[in-house]
């Protein structure tokens, strides 16, 4: 049974290349921001991502809607309305001079299903819904998952009122500029029911190597890692001369080294123990204002993200990270002010979806690999909500969230097909017995 | 007869308040660019200050003139003149938001000691000339020394089209705007001979809390150090996913922080073994173009100075650097590209001068202390050129090269009175004996 419908996903796959093609070069044609792609939440870039995936989904007939939160939810019905929907989907904004693929692929991935589905004149016994969602990205708002988080009811306390970073705007005024309803969002309405969703699937280029190490075009994802984040720390300390002693500085920038070396030493040591994080500072300035080469740095700024998929991992790392904060506070006379706290739950994968991933790939013959999602993705949100989860990684040479992000066409169509025979599988087994 | 001496110039002390007080309050006023100041090198700043100094120069009957470098000379005529000149004096340029005394207290200083001898009714036996330098600061061109170096005919090849950091313009064009010539300094032609100088003495404000620790008001200086400096390296990795496993991170960020912690060990290292030196990464920065929270740097940039009063210690620790970074650069996966390297010889102190600064301030009472200066100074580039040097540092309480500069004005007319003292009794004893 699987091995017939394998056959007919295969053969709707080449017919879905031109469609996938010329959404992936519509959305850079856009999106170009040299060097690399920009699509910044609740922005014209993003917006115009929306529109183009939803004109595809009008194409495809599907039942197009958004919500308060200005996430687009394209269906295609179910025999039953009534039951709850599988949903499938990523989000369609990016970071800075990013990628094509972050995000958007997962949009694209569900269109490209869903017309394999209706090419085959399959109806699913329940809706299957392709979900565009906005915001994702926490580096423009220090918050992620803002969609998704708004579609479920599940933003946190003061997200609305948060602020893009660079320009100062509101997120509720941003998603009132998008058609949203923020007024909705604050009254704690919400677009999406968890316990009425049958399962959530997301298809995500992988963000690092692992699949390109091993020579594998699919990953299937076990977990989403947790983290803990402090967007925007600073350390006062002195401006001094060059030439001032070591006894007299308050050198805020050997501060910012020394607490980077001291997270890499622990990343280090839990890495050899066999547990998995990661510590990133993607800012780690001096002042570029008033910094100087014959000035002891002041001030010192970064941004913290340590993720891993263990909480006790996560807890241990940042109880040693006050404490080494506290010990080089007193020793280097500086002080930390490490402002907002942020963090993202561990997302569970959802075992029998997993299991259901898994024999879709067998039955197609494509290869996969069990992966622990380097990143954190919507899909997290969904199952911190108790949504049932799962996630296809596509092979990617370059790592993303920058300009030289490479999948190959054909393993994204391979992750389309194991989607697509999985959402087969699960959803039109009753169409097609009736 | 230096006890005689002392009460006069004590007594003269007192009327050189009001002289001082003006004139740095007038550079305060025009400097201003909150928060502090800033003299930009043949800047308008700068030109201000010339010409106020000449201005006050002019009104105590001093000879002014300038020299190829843009450099300003104000000289009390010895009464023979084919002697070689007591030269004294100190550079007007500052950082960017810097203080006020920084360089220019010393100008001050030569013109308040003028000031003094000639309300004394004494003639030298040789010239003193005030020099007020050019461009000391190499914040702004990555080469120090400018003025001082183009006067001496030392100045390194290439420094005259060397450019300034953020705006690109040349060396000789800031020169010739200011009514310089840099064709003169091309063809290495210099204003003045070293062997044809009696002496060279700066007076500074010390730019750490040395004397504040110790309660002195006024230090000798024993050595000026030496350093190497990159002034403008950047580290190459490459940008990635904040989840990207460690295995494949190419962090130009954590290389940043590793070199900056490896000089700092070996700082601490040579302190404790009582080996004075200073490491300084002023600039030390992610790009703030394109940094983000959820990004991976691929990129680092910082500024390197390393001082020291000795020769060995300087060279073992640039060799300890180079080895570092390509341990670095292995293990992490990244390049460094350290760009252009500049340095500064040591200053070596003239003995004979500290033993006649030391006896002057017995003569007044005003306690002093030896001291190694912990920056550059123009006196290095005298030093370097065979000019007996000597160095006299105020006591400031926050450091220099800042808008806290406090350096107190009792403080600095104790360093005048010496100076004053001392240029009396090196050059006054044949007009008063004759």
């Amino acid at each position: 049974m699987a091995t017939t419908r394998g056959a007919s996903v295969s053969s709707s796959v080449d017919q879905q290349r031109g469609l996938v093609e010329e959404l992936f070069a519509e959305l850079a044609r856009n999106g170009r921001d040299d060097p690399g792609i920009t699509r910044a939440p609740y922005g014209a870039g993003e917006t115009f991502a929306h529109d183009l995936m939803s004109a595809c989904a009008a194409g495809l007939g599907l039942q197009i809607h958004t919500d308060a939160a200005a996430n687009t939810y394209m269906t295609l019905p179910g025999r039953d309305r009534t039951l709850p929907p599988v949903i499938t989907g990523s989000h369609l904004d990016s970071v800075a001079h990013g990628g094509n693929f972050d995000g958007a692929a997962g949009v694209v991935a569900g269109l490209a299903a869903i017309a394999a589905i209706t090419s085959m004149g399959l109806t699913p016994a329940r809706d299957i819904t392709v979900m565009a969602v906005r915001a994702e990205e926490s580096v423009w708002f220090g918050v992620s998952y803002l969609g998704s988080r708004g579609a479920l009811g599940t933003l946190p306390d003061g997200a609305l009122d948060v602020t893009r970073v660079d320009t100062g705007r509101s997120v509720a005024d941003h998603i009132a500029g998008c058609g949203g309803d923020p007024g909705a969002l604050r009254r704690g309405e919400r677009h999406l029911d968890p316990a009425r969703i049958h399962a959530f699937v997301e298809v995500h280029i992988e963000q690092a190597s692992s699949l390109v190490e091993a020579g594998v075009p699919v990953g299937l994802c076990i977990a989403i890692p947790g983290n803990f984040r402090y967007p925007d720390a600073r350390i006062l300390g002195r401006y001094d001369h060059v030439g001032t002693p070591r006894r007299f500085r308050r050198d805020a920038m050997m501060a910012g080294a020394e607490i980077a070396m001291t997270l890499d030493r622990l990343w280090q040591d839990n890495e050899s123990a066999g547990r998995a994080m990661a510590v990133t500072f993607g800012r780690f300035h001096t002042d570029t204002d008033v910094h100087g080469m014959t000035t002891v740095p002041g001030e010192f700024r970064f941004s913290l993200d340590v993720r891993a998929c263990a909480p006790e991992v996560l807890a241990d790392v940042e109880a040693r990270f006050h404490a080494a904060v506290a010990d080089i506070e007193r020793r280097r006379r500086v002080t930390f002010d490490l402002g907002r706290r942020a963090e993202a739950a561990i997302g569970e994968v959802s075992a029998a979806i997993l299991k259901g991933l898994e024999a879709a790939a067998a039955a197609l013959g494509v290869a996969t690999m069990p992966l622990g999602s380097p990143a954190s993705h919507d899909a997290a949100a969904f199952a911190k909500a108790g949504v049932p989860m799962a996630m296809l990684f596509v092979r990617n040479e370059n790592g993303s969230h920058n300009p030289a992000e490479a999948m190959d066409i054909d393993d994204f169509l391979h992750a389309v097909a194991i989607l697509t025979l999985w959402l087969v599988t699960e959803t039109c087994d009753d169409a097609i017995a009736g």
